[in-house]
C-alpha cells in the first residue's frame, strides 16, 4: 500500500517515519529544498538519544497528484483553507484522505473536498522538527483515528507499529472535542506564560485561570460529562509536564500559531449561541496580539 | 524645614534628591549598606544622560524618630502593613506623613497611624534606581498631592522645584482613582505580555483587551466620567511609549508587585458589590503566578 503524507512539519516527518516501517511513504513539503534533503540523505527520527533512519521518497506538493492509497494531511489548520483547493485542483487519482490537525475549526472545510472517505486524527505525540530532514520524537503517545465520511479500509499493520500505536474511534466529535478541551487549557496559558505543561497545574495561580477556563470551555461546548473531560487535562499536564506545548514553539519561533482553530471555535460556538466567552476572548488577543 | 524619606528605591531617592535642593534631607533605608554609600559618595540623579550630585545624610530605618517635620513614605504598598506599626512603635517626635504609594490598598491601614497630619500623593515620574546611591530620571512627570487628614502646612518652596513639579489637589480620592485606574490597566498588561507601555495600544489586539479591562474596571469602580479616565489611560501609554512600567520591572528583576494595592483592590470592591470580575480575576493570578 501506498501512503502519502503532505506537510513536512513535525507531525508530517513523524508519520513518514513510522509508517515507513510498512508502507512505500511519499512525502509532500512546501520547498524543493526540503524533498531533496530528504531524498538525498533520508529522513532521520531521534528517541531517547538514538537516532533512528529510514528512507522515504519525498516531492515538492506541487508534484502531488493523489496516487497514493491513503494521504495524511499534516499541514497546520490555518494552512488548509489553501491546501483544500489546490488538492482539488491537483488530484486526479482517487485517494482516501486523514486530516491531522488539532482543534475543530477544519471540519467545516471538509465538505469543500472531493472524496469518498475522509479520517479525522487526533495525534497525542511530542515531536520536534529539529532538521528538515530530523524529527524528534519528544513524546511517544498515541495516534486516535475516527472515521468522518466514507467506508472503512484502513490496513490491520497500520496498527502494529511500534513505538506509534494508532487507535480506532467510534465518535470522531467526541474525540476532537476531548484534544480540543485540552488544548484549550494547555496551549493558550502556556504560549501567554513561557511555561511548560506542568507549570499550569504546579502553579496555583495558574491553577485557578486553568480552572475558570475550563468552567468557561465547557459551560460553551455543552459538555456534560465534564469531570472527565478535567481529568484528562490534569493527566496531560501530568504526564508531559517538561514539555513546551507547540503555541508555546510557535510563539517562540515568530510562527503563527493554532489559536484560531483552538480557542476561535470555541468563541465562535459561544457567538452562535449568545453566550459570553470573557476568559477565551482574552486569551484568544493576547495570543493573536503576541503572533508575528 | 526637615524632611524625612522612609525607603531607598526609585521614588524614595527621587524625592530625596530633589527635595534637598531646598530642604534638609535625611532618608531612612532598609539597609546599612545604602546608608553607607549615601553618606560616604553623596547622592546622584542622572537626567538626560547628565550627572547631578547632592549630598544627604542616610540612617537606617531603626534610627528613625519622627524628628523632621515632613516625613515622606516611599516603600511599597506590601511593605506597609509591617512599616505602620514599626512606625508607632519608633515615633517619639510629631511628625507629618506623606504617602507616595501606587493604588488605594493603603488607605485602609492609614487609621492604623498615629498622625496628625497625612498626605496622600500620587507620583507621574518614571524613575530607575541604577545603584544604590543612584536613580535615572527617566520620565519628568508631576507628584500630585492631596490632604487626607489635619491642617494643609506644606511650605510653598516645596511647589517651585525646577523638573520636579508638586501639584495641589482638591480630592484625595479622585486623585488616586485616576492613577489607580491607569495602574490597572497598564501594570498589569505590560507585566504580563513583557511589552512597553505603548504597545498596549499600538497593537490592536493588545489593545482590545486594555478596552474590556477598562470596561470592567470603571464598572466595578461606578466611574461615571469614564471617557475622560479612558482618554488619561491613552495619554499616559503615549506620552511614555517606551517605558517598561514598575511592574514589569518587578516581575523582571524577581521581585514582588503591587497587584494586591492595585487589581486585588478593584477586585475587593467587586466582591463587596457582589459583581463579577473575570478579567480582572485572570491578571490578578496570571501576575501573582509570575511571582517569584
Amino acid at each position: 500500500m501506498r501512503i502519502g503524507i503532505i506537510g513536512g512539519g513535525s507531525i508530517g516527518l513523524l508519520f513518514a517515519y513510522y509508517l515507513s516501517e510498512r508502507f512505500n511513504v511519499t512525502i509532500y513539503t512546501k520547498t524543493v529544498v526540503q524533498a531533496e534533503e530528504i531524498n538525498q540523505n533520508g529522513l532521520f527520527l531521534v528517541r531517547s538519544s538514538k537516532v533512528h533512519k529510514t528512507n522515504v521518497t519525498s516531492q515538492c506538493f506541487d508534484q502531488w497528484s493523489g496516487k497514493e492509497d491513503l494521504t495524511f494531511i499534516a499541514v497546520k489548520q490555518y494552512q488548509l483553507p489553501d491546501m483544500i483547493k489546490q488538492i482539488n485542483i491537483q488530484q486526479t487519482q482517487s485517494t482516501n484522505f486523514v486530516f491531522l490537525q488539532n482543534g475543530m475549526g477544519h471540519l467545516k472545510l471538509l465538505k469543500q473536498l472531493s472524496a469518498k472517505t475522509i479520517y479525522l486524527s487526533s495525534v497525542e505525540h511530542g515531536a520536534y522538527k529539529k532538521y528538515q530532514n530530523t524529527v524528534e520524537h519528544n513524546g511517544v503517545g498515541q495516534a486516535r483515528i475516527a472515521l468522518y465520511q466514507g467506508e472503512l479500509s484502513l490496513p490491520t499493520s497500520i496498527f502494529s507499529i511500534s513505538h506509534f500505536p494508532i487507535v480506532m474511534e467510534q465518535d470522531y466529535y467526541e474525540m476532537l472535542l476531548k484534544k480540543l478541551v485540552v488544548n484549550a487549557i494547555i496551549n493558550p496559558l502556556t504560549a501567554l506564560l513561557h511555561v511548560t505543561n506542568g507549570e499550569i497545574i504546579q502553579n496555583k495561580h495558574y491553577f485557578m485561570v486553568a480552572t475558570n477556563l475550563f468552567n468557561e470551555v465547557v459551560g460553551i461546548l455543552n459538555i456534560e460529562n465534564s469531570e472527565s473531560y478535567f481529568n484528562q487535562v490534569l493527566e496531560v499536564c501530568y504526564n508531559t509536564s517538561a514539555n513546551r506545548s507547540s503555541m508555546l514553539k510557535d510563539i517562540e519561533a515568530n510562527r503563527p500559531t493554532e489559536i484560531d482553530a483552538i480557542v476561535g471555535y470555541i468563541i465562535e460556538e459561544a457567538e452562535k449561541k449568545k453566550m459570553n466567552a470573557p476568559i477565551c476572548q482574552m486569551l484568544y488577543h493576547f495570543i493573536k496580539g503576541s503572533e508575528r
